[in-house]
């Protein structure tokens, strides 16, 4: 081995929590990077299933992929690599963890990790870059967002958004012709449940399928404003009067205002976050029984997150972009930031790329802003349209063959494991 | 108005039951060949929410709109004109409600009758041409096939089963892909809900998803099959103990060996149809009690029928044919028949357009057969993909802008009203 290639550290990449139809597209961008940039960084290493690839040392070794494969990863939703919900708890309380992951990145040479995810790993990427300091083998730690839930804060968006809330706006859209067809003597409400826990962006983003004031989706509910059943029925009531039916695009994370959700289960995810569901039957049985009205209603689900099919171009250029970036940033000396997306101030929207420092970021939820609702609480404003509109732009196909996107699935070579202990979770 | 003129007669277009996303086609296809007949065929009337349009003698001219707007149905998906769950009773019954048919159309110099439905419409079709000929003003009646249910006989598939299936299939590809990233630590088992009370077609094109054996979705209920409870869950366990996470897609219509549904309403529809839903929960129920698993499901409802983003090249080429057709089988004479699609015994998929007559269909349901089922109940045979994959084929995407579709409205300017009495449904 010569001296210059021990000199060169190599690249821990890892994707985390729910994935979306283009963090492929980062991982993407992240190697095709690290490929160009070879005489200064070596193997990327991601992890399977996330950061537990790094704690259970399995480690899938990038550079056995040809280029061709890493380029398929651009157009390919979901996690190629495989994430996971798991959080790594405080370093007073898990020592052994941080000590754990660590000493896998020790014996592998790595002097880069990239966690690729929302807030919880932001915290996470935050903790590794200071406890390795502290443990003295310091990591340089880059996070690149990822959210659905356009959570984040200091970024315009996070990729993955873009094509959710394009799928949601197509949907909506084509929904409610249907209805509309039908509604003279059948169904009048339509219902469709949506993503977002605590924040609306998801269901916001369905008013993108107005064209003119009147237009469905008529109701639009957001956590972030608290439900009212007599409010509501009478809101679906006037719309049904006027329009002939009425489209709700519904937040799974709607709530009374004394926080109750509408209708969850006690279940907890291993973030401790609620497992939401039943929202859009819920809402479905009150105008039913308070106002007789036929209803339908959907739960896109999984469906709404990885519908690659229907990406914004707009989001999977910003996804490739950050998985770039965040290799320039870390071959730049940075450590410890956020890739940010910047919007500039133009009437045509055009983007480039920041920074912002993972001190400032750990568990702060972006919400909905009081300007971008309605004063009924039931829409978006212009000033929300114009910031949405934007992000779900351009229209970016997957290849096809036989009728069906062609997806690809890496090799996901593992790389020899060098520590013999193993690690139970 | 000169003697052509009054000869010339004119034809009366509607939609019936529940839209898609092709229905719109096939209006494209009808109105456009009316307007290269116009030599021989008067104006186009569609009835303003399907057959109520008749009867309320609420019709649409289609001669208003613009070869553009005509044009712009092709890609734009629902009922154009309203649509409606509305069946004709038997003659005996309610022979008020023929006269009134035959009234309305003799006013409007109609001579041609074009139904666009399933089975129902079938039969209604049927009876306008036999009645009105017993009441001594015979009308052609043409029956145009549509079901996203593709359960009509004598055709090879029904327009509007291939953009569903399409949907299905890739929904299922995308978000199969998303479990398989996750279930380390998250979902073990997915479930897709999908139309198809009595016929499993919509659930099969899920398996077009598959690109070898193993891939998902790994289970497929069928209305065909009886449920078995014991058996669905082994296979569960089984398919999750092997591969790591199991989707299943399931028709709404799934019942038990007796009859009865896994989970329905007991509301029902205009035609006697029960309203069903809440099946995906009530497996994911059954799941979480017995094996323990994380599940998530998805319903996708309105969504599979109206995705025109999504479209089958295949399924907007038929869908505009049997329109153009069905002009042409009038103009030669035709009557009571249905138009069909005849698919040619080629190793590469052809197809033509045939016919069928009227008093052969009606209210006959064409079911999955034994020999796309595989052995177990829960899957489809290499002929039954056979059959399927060629109705996925090829994308159509409609345009865009602003990031959304642009699905046109059309005028639908209303026909002055000849008769002076109103009639109550």
């Amino acid at each position: 081995m010569s001296n210059s290639t021990i000199q060169k550290k190599n690249a821990f990449y890892a994707q985390s929590g729910g994935v979306t139809a283009v963090i492929n597209a980062t991982a993407c961008g992240l190697i095709e990077a690290a490929r160009e940039h070879a005489g200064k960084i070596g193997n990327v290493y991601a992890g399977r299933n996330g950061i537990l690839g790094a704690l259970q040392e399995e480690l899938i070794d990038t550079n056995k992929e040809s280029d061709e494969a890493i380029a398929s990863l651009l157009f390919t939703p979901a996690g190629a690599f495989g994430s996971c919900r798991y959080k790594l708890k405080n370093f007073e309380d898990s020592k052994a963890e941080y000590e754990r992951l660590i000493k896998v990145f020790k014996a592998h040479n790595i002097g880069y990790f990239f966690y690729n995810g929302g807030g919880d790993s932001a915290d996470t990427c935050l903790k590794v870059s200071q406890i390795s300091k502290q443990m003295g083998y310091p990591i340089q730690a880059i996070h690149i967002p990822k959210t659905v839930d356009n959570d984040l804060p200091f970024t315009d968006n996070c990729p993955g958004f873009g094509s959710v809330a394009k799928y949601i706006a197509v949907s909506t859209k084509e929904a409610s012709l249907d209805i509309a067809s039908m509604c003279e003597t059948s169904t009048k409400v339509f219902i469709l449940e949506v993503m977002g826990r605590h924040a609306g962006w998801i269901a916001a983003a369905s008013a993108l399928a107005a064209e003119k004031a009147g237009d469905p989706p008529h109701i639009i509910l957001f956590p972030e404003v608290p439900f009212s059943g007599q409010s509501f029925l009478d809101k679906v009531e006037k719309t049904v009067l006027k329009e002939g039916y009425c489209v709700v695009v519904a937040s799974e994370g709607t709530k009374y205002l004394d926080g109750r959700f509408i209708s969850g289960s006690t279940n907890k995810d291993a973030f401790g976050h609620h497992q939401l569901g039943g929202l859009a039957p819920t809402l479905a049985n009150m105008i039913k029984s308070s106002l007789g009205y036929k209803y339908h209603w959907a739960l896109a689900d999984y469906l709404q997150r990885s519908a690659r099919h229907v990406a914004s171009a707009t989001d999977v250029a910003q996804a490739y972009a950050v998985g770039r970036t965040a290799v320039e940033y870390a071959l730049a000396g940075k450590n410890s930031v956020m890739v940010t997306i910047e919007r500039k101030e133009d009437s045509v929207y055009s983007w480039s790329l920041g920074e912002a420092d993972l001190t400032d970021i750990a568990n702060q939820e972006k919400k909905m802003p009081k300007n971008y609702i309605t004063a009924d609480g039931y829409g978006v404003t212009q000033e929300g349209i114009d910031y949405l509109s934007p992000l779900i732009q351009g229209e970016d196909y997957p290849p096809y063959k036989n009728g069906v996107p062609v997806y690809k699935k890496l090799a996901n070579i593992p790389v020899k494991k060098k520590i013999k202990e193993s690690y139970k979770l």
